[in-house]
């Protein structure tokens, strides 16, 4: 099954670290990767427009279909591949609305840990503001706060959502983007834990990406957070 | 099922109409209803921050489950009454390929109207820039487009994924807003068509924005793209 699928994705990038997990978690090991450059801007290539008109990592195709966003990919992937590998729904309503609410809430811990870090890279220089980065720098602050009190109310040994789940699939590439970028295990324990409890998970672990191997740890933009 | 139901919302909010029509689908009518104002800052009362600590509309709880994030809480609605009113998912494997991409989709497109259309609420004064504004123009017609294409390519009385499904459940509060602030009818004749094609569809009717009845006309924001 995991031969008729590929996935076109670029290193240190979340988006496509979701999909590489859930591909892992539903034992779809064997399916075709290309590694392509950011940097060379070889999201809007030919091969690569051809099947996503947006120009985007991960671009992923499963035989003739093709879902290109993250979230639907890994939605899709629960769906079609359900009892294959773990499941990454919970059935239980309680912990499948917990589920949900902390998957999605994972896009705000994106955009607002995007903000600050790519602060540079997201606004031309000549609209850049002092302002605008403090208010930025202050919402992922509150942001990192509330996700440090979401855990230090989860029972021992749980994830975000209970069981591992897509929750985590959303939530784990974001906690280890900020402690790339710096994050303080003194002020943010609980995040810290987290971390540490997953990082050797092997759906994880063999989709790390290859350029943090190279530079264990990003410039330390967020270690006054 | 529904009275234990309860929906904090504001009139004209994309996101609270999204959980509206599922519940209207899903057959869930008779939930209970605090319509707020988010011009009197009510999403930061007591009342919704005890159940949503981010302080937004909607704001949902099912019994003791709170799921506040509208795609969440539409997840969440479909999956515990699959088999009640409209199957907002469909089962087969590239229809509901589609449906996941363009349900996230819509995410994008949402963003994109309202950097356009809210651009003086977001951004401070001072940090405002008529390079921005440009930028976001350019980024929201291209995203029009884009979607007055998927459009071109569905079959005659298909909807954004075939049936009426969770993509038109997004898709559809973005492209009324698009709608309410003037766009041009001749430049977008697909989104006009799948517009009257559903703005009287029951779900979508009986939650339609009471401030859009008022006036039925908003700033034509959008009438040059």
């Amino acid at each position: 099954m995991a031969e008729s699928m590929t996935l076109y994705w670029c290193s240190g990038s979340p988006p496509c670290w979701r999909v590489m997990i859930t591909l892992e978690e539903k034992n779809l090991q064997g399916y075709n990767q290309k590694l392509l450059s950011f940097e060379k801007n070889e999201q809007k290539s030919e091969e690569v427009l051809a099947l996503n008109p947006r120009g985007q990592f991960p671009t992923f195709k499963h035989g003739d279909i093709i879902v290109n966003e993250s979230f639907a990919a890994c939605l899709y992937l629960e769906s079609q591949f359900e009892s294959q590998g773990t499941r990454l729904i919970p059935e239980n309503p309680k912990e499948q609305a917990l589920m949900y609410q902390r998957m999605l809430e994972g896009l705000n811990c994106y955009d607002k840990l995007n903000w600050v870090i790519y602060y540079e890279l997201m606004v031309p220089e000549d609209e850049r503001h002092e302002s605008a980065l403090k208010r930025h720098r202050e919402a992922l602050t509150t942001e990192l706060k509330l996700w440090e009190g979401y855990l230090q109310n989860v029972a021992e040994g749980s994830y975000l959502a209970g069981d591992f789940s897509l929750a985590d699939v959303i939530g784990f590439p974001n906690v280890a983007v900020a402690v790339f970028f710096g994050l303080s295990a003194e002020r943010y324990p609980k995040l810290t834990e987290y971390y540490n409890l997953l990082k050797d998970r092997p759906s994880i672990k063999t989709s790390w990406p290859p350029y943090w191997f190279e530079s264990k740890q990003g410039p330390e933009v967020l270690k006054d957070f």
